[in-house]
């Protein structure tokens, strides 16, 4: 530990006593790593502040000794933006023990709600209000709403109600200098200039430490349904996409999976069955819910969209969902995918966005492409067709071990596909964000002008560069950027 | 003109002929004054680039040159955020003859159009595909896109749409090096670091000029229908539009109009014609629209929305449109308070928001306090309720003249407004902006940490000062401020 983090641990030890840090190795051991064991870091010590108060203070604190500090909330990102520099440069600084809903206004459909609270505590704490925050994504169970907040989370009912971003009303911030923006009030409108709230969101803490946030809730779901449908290719699947959206606005998701990738799910996981009796090139998870009385039932809802795509040719199959275990087990598979691609073997995994028209061409083309250049990999897509954001994933040649894989033509494969997506309109971060793991790939594919843009923006709020060091932009070319 | 303007001015001549600029003060000087009337600058020279590349090489000119620009649309802001400083220091820079429609994506629900769009027309365009761009407001006539974009415009439909913000799916903007952030491709996912098109919303131009958006486009609307509605206080407003909200998510408008400004708009305007028989303390507008073929029309729902506001006691009579003009009729009673008010004698207006549970009282309270501070002063409230926005009026005492009124206790009573607004947790601008009749407020009722958030970020992104000075947040304390 450098001199100054002593003295800033001392500091924080005797003003907010023993909760508020620790430099137990053992103790600070599992926040050091992600949790896919890709990105290791090294903190000397643990804060845990307990307030908005604390939060400030402790961030003033490290502006004044010079000491850098990571923000990191349920640790459970994809980029290694809440791991530490391995060279024990920064402090970790946790925000689990802001974990209170200060409020639920279930009449105005307003959360506020700490940095710290656990996505499925939030879930359910506005069921029991009669209400529903719809952003939900598979690790819930760890995922903190400052986390969700800083990478602008995604999942899966992002067709319907948009992203984090779009779920946020409010922010309550400690900025690089230790003050406290209090943004929290929930204004429908607002036109004072700049919108911090805006561009805190998806910032992955570099330039303030989100602390709490107003979130906007929905009415809960009375009833849902879902349905599993075999189609001949993509672009059928747009088709039918177009064709749901241009008669109803409650489609809260629409997955599609490769036939192959359905096959390695039924493989792996156990438990799991095919949906249809027969084989199909593609298939197509829609999901319908129910938030208002009286209206057309999801399933019933679910029956009259698909029967223009039979008419049409585009539905091969389909079966709706009878049962809410049965829209569960759809899920399950859904949500398997993953694991069961691992046990496929080693792949370099993308998550990247294009504009939602070009998806269909853009999964079979980049897949042909990849294969083309590197042989004996294999590529599939699979994921929120609807979005316009799937998960492209290069398995290595048969037999290929991780390690060399990863050493070889890993990364090389990962740059070809971030040029296709570059060369199609699209983004090599859709819901993931650019953490470390990105960082230099964003620097090579986006024009001079926006690094310079995001650079002065980092500059301007942090120029010491307290927050996060190393994360989204660097302030200064570094060499040996993995 | 100084040297560095005329040679900017020769340049644009030369490289793109004469429609790209004018220095005809006859032709310049509409453009001078804010519509209103109320700020008056002088711009040497009129720019009117035809593309986004002449938009690129003018400001990088500019700032070659150290020539100042006001980026300007349909000049219909209400807080002078387009008028040029008095001095002459500054260029005009019009995007109006940057007015194409690039495309309608009517399947995807998307339009890229360029900054000089006026908004009526994009209304016809998106019509004639069968799809609907939401926002409007009473300038659409005249205001165009990028304008509506600078100032994050609200209008009549934010309760169901959200502002320009949620409406903007992308923009093309110059920064004010000259280079061009192309951020046009309609990504529904982009985790790319800060977001620029974010920050740039509301901007006002002073860190970018807007040059093309791609806006998010709705169903065309199959039918609509309004109910004005009779009830005691805003209290019970607030009551009826919360029972709505729990039944439906389809109220596009629910706009709070006090039984005395409705007399105003009676006198006043030639035409209009009282909905209801009897006298009401207040009135509510509320207007649902169908966009769902073989949903509830919109008339019976509201009537079936309305049957509990009944029963409880809430209203206390309401008549439902059974036609398009009625709808009409309804709407033009609304559009006309202003000038309604107009009549009734100068006013300090106020375009104020606080959280929607707090309005009912702080209408009550904040217009009490006013009289209360100002003799003779009378203060009404009335619009966009639903939002939390509130056109805030006090009229001077009876007899007072515009001009003594503006110069003696008028700008007293707009700080007692906003001081209540702060206090009530509310924005000083909920949609038309700072520009320069705001900024002076802005500083003075801003945390310290805001206001040097703001400025570090106008100092990162525009050091040299060239975009729209004097607008929003000034970098340096400047002497008499209005």
């Amino acid at each position: 530990m450098t001199p100054a983090q002593q003295q800033l641990v001392a500091a924080v030890l005797e003003r907010f006593g023993p909760k508020a840090v620790t430099t137990d190795s053992d103790a600070i051991a599992p926040w050091q790593s992600d949790w896919r064991g890709r990105y290791h870091g090294n903190a000397p010590a643990l804060l845990s502040p307990g307030s908005t108060a604390e939060v400030a203070e402790i961030i003033r604190l490290a502006g004044a000794l010079g000491v850098r500090i990571v923000p990191q909330g349920g640790n459970t990102g994809m980029v290694g933006g809440a791991t530490p520099p391995a060279d024990g440069s920064a402090l970790l600084l946790s925000l689990r023990r802001m974990n209170r809903i200060r409020s639920i206004d279930p009449a105005g459909n307003i959360a506020v709600v700490e940095a710290g609270v656990i996505l499925a505590n939030l879930h359910a704490a506005t069921a029991e209000q009669g209400r529903r925050f719809p952003l939900t994504l598979g690790a819930k169970g760890s995922a903190t709403i400052g986390g969700l907040v800083s990478t602008n989370a995604g999942g899966t009912q992002v067709l319907r109600f948009g992203n984090m971003r779009q779920l946020v009303a409010g922010l309550e911030v400690v900025l690089p200098d230790g003050s406290i923006h209090d943004g929290l009030s929930p204004l429908k409108k607002d036109n004072r200039g700049y919108d911090l709230t805006q561009l805190l969101i998806g910032a992955e803490g570099t330039i303030g430490v989100v602390t709490a946030a107003t979130l906007r809730l929905y009415p809960a779901v009375l009833e849902r349904a879902a349905a599993w449908v075999g189609i001949a290719n993509p672009e059928d699947a747009l088709k039918m996409l177009r064709m749901m959206e241009a008669r109803t606005t409650t489609i809260e998701s629409f997955e599609i999976i490769p036939g192959e990738v359905l096959g390695h799910v039924l493989d792996h996981i156990p438990g799991t069955r095919a949906p249809l009796a027969g084989q199909h090139a593609w298939h197509v998870l829609i999901e319908s819910v129910a938030t208002e009385a009286g209206l057309e039932p999801p399933a019933a809802l679910l029956e009259r969209l698909l029967a223009p795509a039979f008419e049409s040719g585009l539905a091969e199959d389909a079966v709706i969902s009878t049962s809410e275990s049965q829209v569960e087990a759809f899920w399950h598979i859904r949500d398997s995918i993953s694991e069961a691609e691992r046990a496929q073997g080693p792949a370099m995994q993308h998550d990247i966005s294009v504009p939602v028209d070009r998806m269909p061409a853009f999964m079979l083309s980049a897949a042909a492409e990849a294969e083309r250049r590197f042989p004996g990999t294999h590529a599939t897509a699979f994921g929120h067709l609807g979005d316009g954001n799937v998960h492209f994933h290069v398995r290595a040649p048969a037999g290929m071990d991780r390690e060399t894989w990863y050493a070889g033509d890993g990364p090389a494969v990962s740059r070809l596909v971030y040029d296709l997506v570059v060369a199609a309109g699209g983004s090599i971060s859709a819901e993931h964000g650019i953490g470390q793991m990105k960082r230099a790939e964003l620097e090579r594919l986006s024009p001079p002008a926006r690094i310079a843009a995001l650079k002065a923006i980092k500059m301007a709020l942090d120029p010491q560069g307290i927050l996060n060091p190393g994360k989204l932009v660097s302030l200064a070319p570094e060499a040996g950027t993995p």
